[in-house]
């Protein structure tokens, strides 16, 4: 069986473990865009056999335009986790603040920068006061549960204690609300991390960047020729693609009822949480059973016993097509009957 | 005017200098295989849309395969530098030899993760004892230079002195010599560092590997999805590619004949370089006026003066086409007349 508390989205190991072809996996792991937009793109060999462009103004450009802010606010790395990786070994924070449940890379990278890590619960003790100065860290729509977060109060909470703030907004386009990137101009100390392989739906892609003031821009450390040409190429595509976003966020919704739907009526889970991301928490005392069953039918759902604040009772789904969402049904049923 | 001492390939650069499309600059700064296989790649959407396999298996094979190691002793990089810097985090070497001329790569690594730095000339003292247990670097054939050395001797003076080696190989199928990755099964403190994107001609893709012993790959950081799929993707046909190493090898030979003739015909230079790599040195007291004069005309050559142990009186020229040989010859003759 599958070793628990991994990543989502490795069908090869699960397809290993199985016994079956990767492409059988029906992959409820990971938490992919599932809008493919009709943009196949053709990349001739010459193109990408010279070096590209170090400083990427391309994709530079495209990112500037869509986020609305300037080239100089924006530092390019492949994929989020260099930028969580290299704004922590930049910022060599005395303190870092995890609100949790968080991804374990965030916990990763303040175990191997930080010289102390605490931890807020969002769940009981949001407005809990971070210590003076410290280094807070906070993703919204939070994962694995995608909940939305009003951050107004809050972001006077982390200003008023001298706060670095790092904010993971990688999901939010698919809520429509407001990016906090419209203030990084004014609070210095604040860093948005974006990862555009989510909701540009290329997860085997690695870009990501930093949004911040343009002085703490560069300070960062960013490698020439860090991204390889065909991976920009094809980001500056998408997100210069007009219908991208309104058709990719129609999909969601619909989905994102529909999976709803289904996991409440199956009966399987304590508690099915709303989401404004595209993938739903679960908690059932049942949790591992559920998962292996799962798994027996081909179906890879997501452990959360590696966020940190969270175990192996708590499950997420992504969102997924119809013909996955009835295979889940019918082994739920199986599952929980 | 362009400032000296960069790394080559930066025609975005030169361009902006000058006033100019990038695609007007003739690069001869960018020693990249100039054999295009017959090989676009059309890209589905789909195809990464999922998170490919985080361990590479197909690259992996198809590295194994043709390089004649075993899986296991493999680590894949997004590029040579990443290996590089990963290697160097990994040894925390107390004293690093670097054989000089090399790369700035090396000299920075090497600063950032050695106690100590020190330097044999590889021109003058080849064979002078590194100091017991210490981390040599050697890369061969060499860079700028492109010599290619039998290492038999030195290799023998190494193991003598108990020196972890960390040996770049990245130009060497130009040379169809022998590999020192044979030894890596014998010789635990072997490091190979390939770059895959020179001799398989995508500069713009990042994909470089470390070649040691199992246990050594084991040790190393490699994080999960740290390659691109696209990138995985291209290098892995080109590998498998039955005609690519022979038809490359042909076309250098060619153009290393072509480029040395024209170089030593220009009367520029009072040395050029006997070289086993898709590169020529040249030493000249006029070269800061060449490396002018040539930008003037939109030729933009490497100025060696960021190599450890050379300065601004060395050039380097890649090779390539007849086109761009036949326009270098003309401004040589402006230049040196």
């Amino acid at each position: 069986m599958l070793k628990k508390g991994q990543h989502g989205g490795n069908i090869f190991k699960a397809a290993e473990a199985l016994g079956c072809e990767a492409s059988e996996i029906i992959d409820f792991s990971s938490n992919i865009n599932n809008y493919r937009p009709d943009l196949d793109v053709t990349i001739a060999a010459h193109t990408f056999s010279h070096y590209g462009d170090p400083d990427y103004k391309d994709l530079k450009r495209a990112v500037a335009s869509r986020y609305e802010v300037k080239n100089k606010e924006i530092a390019l790395f492949n994929g989020a986790s260099s930028a969580i990786f290299e704004l922590f070994r930049h910022l060599k924070a005395e303190e870092t603040t995890l609100y949790t449940p968080i991804y374990s890379e965030y916990t990763r990278a303040a175990g191997l920068f930080s010289q102390k890590s605490t931890r807020i619960d969002r769940f009981d003790e949001l407005y809990k006061k971070p210590d003076k100065g410290s280094t807070v860290v906070f993703v919204n729509p939070s994962t694995p549960d995608g909940r939305y977060y009003d951050l107004e109060k809050l972001f006077r909470l982390w200003k008023r204690q001298q706060c670095t703030i790092i904010l993971d907004e990688s999901f939010l386009e698919f809520t429509r609300q407001p990016s906090l990137r419209a203030e990084i101009k004014e609070y210095k100390r604040l860093y948005i991390i974006q990862s555009f392989t989510k909701f540009y739906g290329c997860a085997g892609l690695r870009v990501g960047a930093i949004f911040s003031h343009a002085k703490n821009i560069r300070a960062l450390l960013q490698p020439a020729w860090n991204l390889s040409s065909l991976d920009a190429a094809y980001v500056t595509a998408l997100l210069e693609n007009e219908t991208h976003s309104r058709d990719s966020i129609a999909l969601y919704q619909k989905q994102y009822k529909a999976l709803r739907k289904t996991l409440k009526a199956s009966g399987c889970f304590e508690k099915v949480y709303k989401s404004s991301g595209n993938y739903i928490l679960t908690h059932s005392e049942q949790a591992t059973e559920i998962y292996r069953q799962l798994f027996q039918e081909k179906i890879l759902v997501r452990d959360c016993s590696n966020f940190d604040g969270l175990d192996a009772r708590y499950l997420r789904f992504a969102l997924k097509d119809k013909t996955a969402l009835k295979a889940l049904k019918k082994a739920l049923h199986h599952a929980c009957t």
